[in-house]
């Protein structure tokens, strides 16, 4: 027996978003109408009778986070958020797409009130979902209390078929699976519909199979386009499935009410003029109005976000009394969800001194993480099934895993990622997306890549994400060229709002840290070495944290190096084998290009500055560096596999090496004649 | 009733595996024990009673292909390469992880005897498994007749649980599933251990029923260890089953025979030399020496190489018949396996002049590959879903499909990939591997970087594959800064052995395919407009073919701007505005760097000669262009969603603000003074 009670005005609700949404993508001759006219009776249902959110307050703590893992379906988004209240005006929808808009091509979080994550890439936001999901989990298990149940909202994904064909979405679907996830809902479209055509060409696996398989309650409605009752019994027997995440198949029809209803024309293309009058007329709305809302449907979704805000209400008098309660935690929590850091937590960073042991800066990396754990409660985080090689896992710390596992509690901050790097790096996204978490993730320097879909969401979304990236050089040795990264400092580089460092020393580590955690709408990528690094005379935190600073100062210098991460040491090798000979060379360490770029002119020039050629050295691809030196050493190809002082050898990247070719630089400049002016001096400032 | 056949010199090759991979790792002190002595027995009873290759003639085309997805275990690849007898000598296993070695720390194809592909990378091992059974699909359907069953070979994958959680494994699993790749057979080495330690910390799904989801057939055995009879009647099992891929879960001990087996203690580490002289003695082999083969491994490993001679020289024959029978085929077929292309395909290649009408490059490309597709069976290849868009389905070509939906055919030419590009990125490098096919894939440009993993193996292993990567920048418009890539090109410029190339009209976009399919052992990937570009007066297929090369010449030019792609006409523009007003600007276009950077030094250095300022343009970031030019105009950071026009006016890219920039770095290095040099005049050559 349905616990469904139907109202009049839920038909007009729904063909309201269906019609809205052909005009809307009508309107800007450009989008996809298919899928939000196909799921707007179950974002109907959601919205209207489950959700949990109030849009005059869109950032209040416990709200149900709602994920279009289909982003391309945005206009049902954009839709929603209008006739919920948000901040969001009929003129935004009528500059769907429009440059400068609220309502961009596809969702971004930062930029429109009430969008929780950036979706659109595919897969992307089905992960993030379960990022956002596990954060509920873990803060609910760390400040619930009885009576207190403070943070227990549900996790609402919308997902298409493209989302679930991306590996990304299998491994975070995986994992969710074994973590047990309660809250996290998820509500596929299958429409059988995709880009190339009906999903029979490619897609006709058991869906429902595969995530029975990974642990998930699976539930499915056969008619996702009429059967409000079905959806609404789904969706609450989801609710009450505590122990598992669970998937709803909704079987609809794409682009219901269109003439073209069901084929992949209406996927990603406007419907034609008289498609939508037909439309409209077929809904009983008047054929000529566009952008027509009965004053029902707007009623029906001001009543929704009124409960929201009732709800905000009553949870802020609880988290009041919660505070009388449980002071401590109160502060902790509000604290966290305030998105501050700790006082004085800065001070715990590790300082080092030349004559302090040479250690990896893998090792670095995990002294610091010991360091600031006890004093950063926020942080969570873990590795793609590298921990003692990453080594992120900071003693003391309980993995994150179901109690009925025994290998841990939900109120654990370390993460057993699997071997998921792509997934990692999305559901990462998502804990940070919550709020009162600064996530950080772990995995070999070179498989970063496989997680790069993610990473540039998390830079364009301005998630605070950390990624502890070891092995980062052939320095790594025997593993080899399938290991050793090559290209993925400068592709990293290239990121916009990304910050890439690659640390000398103890310090630099330190510094990198700094920065990172206290950039809090930026990633960071910290490349990090497998191999010991001496501490380096000259370094210190404040200095490399202005991404990059004179290591090693000479007056009237013959040239300066400047080098990044596991190849000062050897610079300076060079420098100090040239002085021996006459020859003056200074030394820059540039561990991140993105900060170093913020200083000021003037510091910038006196870094690297005219006079004297500058020669960068690094055990990587050289693309890039031209940047900021007029000489380039590096890997002229992949590196090899063998012991690592053997692979730095037959690159030429030694002290002895890298002095010849210093001799070879100086010579040529002096030859060429004419001023040398720095790279840094230029015509344009972009 | 088994149908195994024991031998008594079973126990003693089992034993000889594990004790050489406890040496060989021993003696390298770097390395994974724990997997090869896990696998000893499957892998025994594969290569003594099923494998069918001649380790002597190892390119032999109907080879049984065998791939180690789990690579990190090589040294048992090294190991049975050896015994084999394929070029792999007892030093070789030696000089195991040592530099310039044959036996790298993860196998690599092209550079050890009987290597398929590069793996190790987790995850890809398995998809180029699936490519492979596509390739051998797919040719056998072309190819074989009746009574000529030329092409039936199998395709073994050995995995283990890294490889099963990865993303890009179970894109492919599910399109493999699809397509009923009856000739595949996987064997998932099921020890429960992973780096972190046991798989319940992350990997506790169903395995079995997720690839039962995916429409394998599932085979078991419980005791990997031992139980041979029962490891030969799964394999034999998956070799009658035709319309199915197989998986076979095998329960083993890591590291088996270690006092440490069964942890992770034996994954990544060496055994200790107590361990390895106790291990030797219960297999009762003389506990103090190493590297120990017993002369019956060795005649039973001959004995296999022997049958596959055998079959060898028998399917030549059989070939030779063929020629008789069917000398059209036998003639195409053999070229396809020599790896040549047709006799004059190039001469197909669309040609263009000013006057031809402005297309997309996407578009351009479509042309291309309709002139080309007639005369070049080798190319097989289709989109990650986004067919429509990405132009890639030449008219009349067929689905490669099983018949058995009929929706095309084995021999079928075009592939739909569903939503997968990484898997179809490994999948791809699986289909050149085979041999006989010019893969090509598709996708936006934006998610190429979803493929990273599988990219950067195509350049390390010399696969040609040929990426079609559309909707190349802010030129996509609407969608949005979500789907316009930034990072992108430079991440592929900085990859080695990977063509990029951008062409800027259709002479150019024929001749990055002319390269590209001349460039047998190159992956290329071409980076397509969306919108129109017109066809430029000045370029050829010839002039573009180098690289780069000087589209709009003047003498004594004050400036010359440096482009690709959609943005060379947008420097046209500005050069013709300024020339109006008397500043002399001459124009280079460069659609690919590597190319132009194997160009000899004059010609190069007659491009981009010294004596005027050399700017570059393009609609993404700056990154690495310091090569090429001394001053750089772009992208600052993201694009932005709107119509395209729009959005390259609001980023400054167009020839109004060209010029004017123009002027600003002409002025610029006036007041500087002094000569100013080509950016490519430099000391160091890598
Ligand atoms: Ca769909
Ligand atoms: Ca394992």
């Amino acid at each position: 027996m349905s616990q469904f009670t139907p109202e009049p005005t839920d038909s007009a609700s729904i063909a309201t978003i269906r019609t809205l949404a052909a005009d809307v993508v009508g309107k800007a001759n450009s989008g996809h109408p298919g899928a939000p006219m196909g799921m707007a009776p179950v974002a109907h249902v959601l919205f209207s009778r489950f959700f949990n959110a109030n849009p005059k307050s869109s950032k209040w703590f416990n709200r149900d986070r709602f994920v279009l893992s289909n982003g391309h379906a945005c206009a049902l988004q954009y839709i929603l958020l209008h006739l919920l209240g948000y901040k969001l005006s009929m003129d935004d929808l009528k500059a769907f797409r429009q440059l400068d808009s609220l309502t961009p091509g596809h969702p971004e979080a930062n930029h429109t009130d009430g969008i929780e994550v950036t979706t659109g890439p595919l897969g992307q936001g089905f992960a993030n979902g379960v990022g956002l999901a596990m954060a509920q989990a873990h803060l609910g298990a760390v400040y619930n209390r009885e009576n207190f149940d403070l943070i227990n909202n549900y996790t609402y994904v919308f997902t298409g078929d493209g989302c679930l064909m991306e590996g990304v979405a299998s491994e975070a679907a995986s994992l969710a699976g074994h973590l047990q996830l309660g809250n996290l809902i998820v509500i596929y479209d299958d429409n059988h519909i995709s880009i190339d055509g009906d999903t029979a060409v490619a897609f006709t696996e058991n869906v429902e199979q595969r995530f029975l398989s990974y642990g998930w309650q699976v539930l499915h409605v056969n008619d996702g386009d009429s059967d409000l009752a079905g959806i609404y019994d789904a969706i609450a027997a989801a609710r009450v499935e505590t122990s598992k995440p669970t998937i709803i198949r909704l079987r609809t029809t794409i682009g219901y009410g269109s003439k073209q209803q069901g084929t992949h024309g209406v996927h990603g293309a406007p419907l034609k003029a008289d498609d939508i009058q037909s439309l409209k007329s077929k809904f009983g709305f008047p054929a000529d109005q566009t952008f027509y809302v009965p004053k029902e449907t707007y009623d029906t979704y001001r009543a929704a976000a009124l409960r929201g805000a009732q709800l905000e209400s009553k949870w802020t008098s609880l988290l009041a009394k919660y505070g009388q309660a449980y002071p401590k935690e109160h502060a902790e929590l509000t604290r966290r969800i305030s998105g501050k850091l700790p006082e004085g937590w800065e001070k715990t960073l590790p300082v080092y001194k030349p004559a302090d042991p040479a250690q990896a800066s893998r090792k670095l990396s995990e002294l610091v993480l010991t360091a600031i754990t006890p004093s950063i409660p926020d942080l969570m985080g873990g590795s793609a099934d590298l921990t003692g090689s990453n080594l992120t896992k900071v003693k003391g710390t309980v993995d994150f895993q179901p109690p009925s596992t025994g290998l841990g509690s939900y109120a654990g901050t370390y993460i057993r990622y699997g071997v998921r790097e792509h997934g990692m790096g999305a559901i990462a996204n998502g804990l940070h997306a919550y709020g009162g978490i600064v996530p950080f993730v772990a995995t070999f320097m070179n498989f970063v890549s496989y997680a790069a879909g993610a990473v540039r969401l998390s830079a364009l979304s301005k998630h605070q994400v950390i990624w502890v990236a070891t092995h980062d050089s052939i320095g790594l040795g025997e593993d080899g060229p399938t290991h050793q990264p090559v290209e993925t400092a400068i592709h990293l580089r290239a990121i916009p709002n990304l910050d890439f460092w690659r640390p000398a020393d103890g310090n630099e580590t330190s510094a990198a840290y700094l920065v990172a955690l206290k950039s809090k709408e930026t990633p960071s990528v910290l490349s990090l070495s497998r191999q010991n690094l001496p501490n380096l005379e000259g370094s210190s935190i404040d200095r490399a944290a202005l991404g990059g600073y004179v290591l090693y100062e000479v007056a009237n210098e013959d040239m300066t190096i400047v080098s990044s991460g596991s190849e000062v040491p050897i610079a300076l090798e060079a420098a100090s084998k040239l002085k021996a000979e006459g020859i003056n060379v200074r030394l820059v360490s540039l561990p991140c290009w993105s900060v170093f770029d913020k200083q000021d002119e003037q510091y910038k020039l006196s870094v690297l500055r005219s006079g004297a050629p500058i020669l960068s050295l690094e055990a990587l691809s050289t693309a890039g560096w031209q940047k900021y030196s007029h000489e380039q050493y590096g890997l002229p190809a992949w590196g090899a596999s063998g012991p690592y002082l053997k692979v730095y050898e037959k690159f030429g990247i030694t002290g002895t090496n890298i002095a010849a070719v210093s001799k070879k630089v100086i010579a040529f400049y002096k030859q060429k004649g004419g001023e040398v002016v720095s790279p840094l001096v230029k015509a344009i400032k972009l």
